[in-house]
């Protein structure tokens, strides 16, 4: 891509003295000073940046990260004081020796990491020590309750509030756009917040966006929610606990997910929009987060206990997540295969399945319907088309065409078949390959994007015969979509090479 | 202090992008991109940040810690890529996840560390792995020639290269400005670098800089080691090591000093200057960084074995570290009272005596004097005066005036003798606190400011007698640094209230 470049204004919080300065000073890289605007009656304390050669004796320089709460003008003089270390410092160090946090240590910590006042680096270090170390049950509970209160919060005073979240790794995994209408359907309430796509190949989020805005304040999303009984928005465009938010940013470099802060993240989120009924879906198998089943049900055991502590009762289905849900990848295809079976589309299908057993657990929860009864009463709410009529309603309140149907949505023109290499049956599918050739012809930025996998596992081919159908926008992607395929083989048939090292380029 | 500000160039490492081209790109915040400045034929490698409001799509900021090897003009088109995690990560992750790390995995990370492809915060989480995880002998061994190898090195022809290392902790320690000039006028070679003050009141390298220049090249330093026999110069103007510094830099926000960090930390900066046998001062006791003599000795332990893998003959000092070394405390007042010991004031003190044990030790090992004779005949360098002439020709070497004498040096003008509450004898002196009022009144920037410990512990003194003198540059520097002394009352005469929480101000 070609960007244009400027050397100008730093997001990130930055301080820069000259070293001579910072002697007289008396501070070294990493301390704090306070620095004032003393005409505006501003001040701010952060970390400090030690140069000898960027900057001369007696100039400080200032990022607008800084300079959003100071407020000085270009040249301004300001005063610059050494500033105590924050306390929640001595908490991280206490967590990294291996001690167990304090509600009021916990509180402190989140609070200097949302103001800035602790560094990314200090920030990191918490997480890397709460990783290494752990975090039991009342430290997870105490930030879980400071993420919430970091941010704003949906307040309803009406009861049951459903909500309903999925544990990622699983591809295709488009059932909140069938979960939500359901429930909202049965006359309950669901404020649903969703994410983009990290390293999938699309969120909830960006396939919402697909049919209408997703971006929204706390206040309209509450709004939309007592008019329409539910809603499908962008939790990132909201201030829903940014301390979390906080908390992924740094994990994500690392590539760690540790399971307090994993506890924490989920339920702050459901605890700020007012839930008060949750429904966790958690995928398990080969190629998701949770290898096995055993491992899912330590996993719902601590969701359930964390959310007891929290008020919220919570049930979680175990899923198989060792195969796509449905048989469409990619913005458009995903949404335009959920659309299709509000509109009647009644074959059985996972999607279908997996949609109507999570909605009716929480149609069981609140009383709606008796238990063993739930997914019964969601499948029909589809059937009869009362989740349609609703989705449209959704779709309307959030600000999109209600008159949108699947087959509106465009797949891209450039189009390839990937044939079975022989004839046999399908014994496996490589999740992650599958998301990255959906990736790689675009989606999420290219809604057209994605992938329908003809052949899941169990099921019969004949050489030759098409196992996937790439979609992509723009040539150039299809065409390394398809040398992906070739080389990562996401479709296993039986009797095929597994897997070869190093990969060599071999007509599928 | 007053600064002129402006909003200008970060040394940092930063790379902005907007939200909407970082999607296109196919980033999140951390992730590295690569930049090319394809008519300079450069490219640059860094994690970057993401902005919704600072910039606007198409455009991308960049830091002049990137520029500096980019080398592109404000308004330059750029290409931007997304780029692949440096595989140090996963050896960092390793480390957190209570793995041991091979030679090859420590070289990575030392090396993405200090080419700054890793950023502070992945660095952070490397440094709290190690603390929390700790570094078994080979993973410091491997550290330690990886910290060598990242920077400049000495390398003399001959045999043998003596060092001298004071582990820190206690304030007033210049046996450094001692030991250099006796063991240079036995003929042996001795390339010493220092630090400067980090949070005591005067570093080696503070205190030689009242007599010489202090920075220099690696090129400088072994040359003037060759010409006088040793140098005291500052190692921070060095490259020796650099990966050590960025370490330290690191750990110094949270205040950790890992023991596998430090002993790499040490012998790196030994092995870098080329020395094949040292002499390692540990002191231990209240107020240094060693509790007792037991952990003293396994550190020292450590610091053979270690040596040994290295090649380098390594023994160490356990001495008492409960009180000063010596009775000043501050740059003018330290110097001048090594200069005086050099100049012939031979009365008994612990300067020398722990000079000379350390300078007789380096003796001993080397074969000058057999063992059992090394301090007497480092005394007797020091008393027929060839000490004191090996101390002008190093300062002359170095730049400095080789005419100058102890009473050359000036101490502050404002001037408190702190006098004795009651009658008794002095039980205990608080190191912590002596150097907090030195610092208070100036040192080490004002080269005057410092004290003066009349009396240390076993010492009688009468109540109204001096015990403290404080000397300062500036009289208001001198009034607080009075008032701290008032309130943390550094030396404890029998009978005294020990301490008093909260603190109150009272009348000493």
């Amino acid at each position: 891509m070609i960007l244009t470049s400027s050397l100008v204004d730093i997001a990130t919080v930055i301080v820069l003295l000259h070293a001579d300065d910072a002697r007289q000073i008396g501070v070294r890289e990493g301390d704090r000073v306070t620095i004032f605007n003393t005409p505006k009656g501003t001040s701010v304390r952060a970390p400090v940046v030690i140069t000898e050669t960027l900057i001369s004796p007696g100039h400080v320089t200032i990022s607008s990260g800084v300079n959003k709460r100071l407020q000085i003008t270009d040249g301004d003089s300001v005063e610059i004081r050494a500033s105590s270390r924050p306390a929640s410092i001595e908490f991280i160090r206490k967590k990294m020796d291996g001690g167990r946090l304090s509600r009021e240590e916990t509180a402190q910590i989140v609070e200097d990491m949302t103001k800035e006042v602790l560094s990314p680096s200090e920030i990191t270090a918490y997480i890397t020590a709460a990783y290494i170390n752990g975090l039991d049950m009342d430290e997870v509970e105490s930030l879980t309750r400071e993420m919430v209160a970091s941010g704003d919060r949906l307040t309803f005073n009406t009861r049951p509030i459903v909500d309903k979240h999925s544990i990622g790794g699983v591809p295709g995994n488009k059932i909140t756009l069938l979960v939500v209408p359901v429930i909202a359907a049965s006359g309950l309430l669901i404020p649903k917040t969703s994410s983009r796509a990290i390293t999938g190949a699309g969120g909830t989020a960006d396939l919402m966006e697909a049919l209408a805005p997703v971006t929204f304040t706390v206040q309209e999303i509450q709004q939309m929610t007592l008019k329409a009984g539910g809603v499908i928005v962008w939790g990132g465009a909201t201030n829903i606990a940014p301390a979390d938010d906080m908390i992924i940013t740094y994990e994500y470099p690392l590539k760690i997910d540790a399971r307090g802060q994993m506890l924490a993240s989920i339920m702050a989120k459901k605890m700020a929009v007012g839930s008060d009924t949750c429904v966790i879906d958690i995928p398990v198998g080969p190629g998701t987060k949770i290898p096995d089943e055993a491992e899912g049900r330590v996993l719902a055991g601590e969701l359930i206990e964390l959310g007891r502590r929290l008020g919220i009762r919570v049930e979680c289905a175990i899923t198989y997540g060792g195969a796509p849900v449905g048989r469409n990848i990619g913005v458009n295809l995903e949404v335009a295969e959920a659309l299709r079976i509000l509109e009647g589309d009644t074959g059985p299908n996972s999607l279908m399945q997996k949609s109507v057993a999570l909605a009716g657990m929480a149609l069981e929860m609140t009383g709606k319907t008796a238990y063993g009864f739930g997914a019964e009463a969601a499948m029909e709410l589809i059937r009869n088309g009362k989740a349609l009529a609703k989705m449209k309603e959704i779709i309307a309140v959030q600000g999109g065409d209600p008159k949108i149907t699947s087959s509106d949505l465009v797949f891209g023109s450039n189009v390839f078949d990937v044939p079975a290499p022989n004839d046999g049956y399908v014994v496996a599918v490589k999740n992650r390959e599958l998301i990255n050739i959906a990736r790689t012809a675009g989606s999420p930025a290219d809604h057209g994007a994605g992938l329908h996998l003809h052949k899941k596992p169990g099921e019969a081919v004949k050489k030759g015969e098409p196992i996937l159908t790439i979609y992509a926008e723009r040539g150039w992607r299809l065409q390394r979509a398809i040398e992906e395929a070739r080389v990562s083989m996401p479709v296993v048939v039986e009797g095929m090479l597994l897997d070869r090292v190093p990969p060599v380029r071999r007509v599928a």
